[in-house]
């Protein structure tokens, strides 16, 4: 990191990283606790939920560390200290995390063996050659080299959200209640989240100058990860006990009550 | 470690042994938490999973330490440090966890109690000898050294593959329907997955140089042990996870919609 940032800077970076952090583990807690609120079918989707939080917590950990270690403290400012900021930590867990997160939604939609078998392949595939055509660009200062593996990278990222987008609306059509509600909620935040990690991306690319586009980067990242893996999971479970309701199961105490 | 690295060598071995520890890890969670969705009597297999990653997330640990000491950067390039990358603390993990990885595979078979006991006896008097053997190998920098424990760990070596495949293959024939693919599956992902290991070793003796071999040697293994260790445990899942169903193993929720 070339950039020298002021106080303010990157305090707002440092402490939106130990935010996420928290907010992982946090969640990762609650995925694994809660996984006896829903059905045991449905299970698995939470337990993957947590499995992947986790993972991010381990890589926002080290992403914390390496962000304290990049700057020095110099005449009321934060200078390079010579140590580089690793990026590769978020390219390293997205490489991890993102096929689990599309395993998750898959696991929850309790589809045929065929049917989930055949989306995860494809799924998978065009996820890890998403991060691997965008990797090259991400680690470039150069706008040129960042647009053109930004671009090459759009096309499986536009290929995967195009086939959730798909086979969610055709799932919400067949359900009704809740269920269907929390499957729409679900697909919405996928769409939505998933787009802040290309825009991101190209705020060094569009005008924002090193300091503010580097701030820019990293606290997009961070929000774009919360939602797309602590908020989404929490979707997840939702979708998860609105299915188990729908399909008669209850709770211990709650069917003792009834 | 006399070599000196590229920043992109060193930074390269430095990612890929934090992916792997996170890998490690996040499994564990997985196959712990995952018990539940087998049958009763497959569970000890998942059991042994987890504590294979975590003991090898624990070595991965050790080992990302021990590289980030082991160099420091000098004008542009990693140099030797003058501590010593430990080699050992594969060896350590290896010693624990391979004869682990063969009682977690046997533990899956459902094979009578005789049968075990055998198979597991023969598996780990070889497996010690394998890497009682490799050892003072992988600590040489000498070729011919090298290939000498390197042939005499090979004996061991291919007498566990060949008890592996013949063993596998007889039950392969017994089954039918999904566990006979997820049997398949098993067998052919650990007869690939062992090969890298030897493979690797000899990196450095086939005209590999020093910091070329020496990366090659770390991913190698790394990747090596996030197949044999992390995606074997996941096969050995959805192999339990096929042999409970065959069995006629529900899901509570499942069986109580039924």
């Amino acid at each position: 990191m070339d950039v020298s940032l002021s106080i303010g800077q990157f305090e707002l970076v440092y402490n939106a990283l130990s935010l996420t952090l928290a907010t992982m583990f946090g969640s990762g807690i609650f995925f694994f606790a809660a996984r006896s609120q829903v059905a045991p079918k449905y299970r698995l989707a939470l337990i993957i939920s947590g499995v992947v939080v986790f993972i991010a917590g381990y890589h926002y950990f080290r992403i914390f560390e390496s962000w304290a270690a990049a700057f020095v403290l110099k005449d009321g400012a934060y200078v390079p200290s010579g140590i580089a900021f690793n990026e590769a930590y978020r390219y390293a867990d997205w490489l991890i995390t993102v096929p689990l997160l599309l395993i998750e939604l898959v696991a929850v939609l309790g589809l045929s063996r065929a049917q989930s078998s055949s989306l995860i392949t494809r799924l998978t595939v065009a996820a890890v050659a998403m991060l691997a055509l965008g990797y090259p660009g991400e680690i470039s200062s150069h706008a040129g080299t960042r647009w053109i593996f930004w671009t090459l990278s759009m096309v499986p990222f536009l290929y995967i959200l195009n086939i959730l987008f798909g086979q969610l609306t055709k799932t919400v059509a067949n359900e009704g209640g809740e269920v269907r509600k929390r499957l729409a909620e679900a697909r919405n935040l996928i769409v939505l989240s998933w787009w802040v990690y290309p825009v991101a991306f190209i705020l060094p690319m569009i005008g924002f100058s090193g300091a503010t586009a580097e701030v820019g980067l990293q606290v997009g990242y961070s929000i774009a990860d919360l939602t797309a893996k602590a908020l989404y999971g929490v979707f997840i479970y939702r979708l998860a006990r609105a299915k188990s309701e729908a399909e008669g199961y209850r709770l211990e105490g709650a069917a003792a009550a009834a």
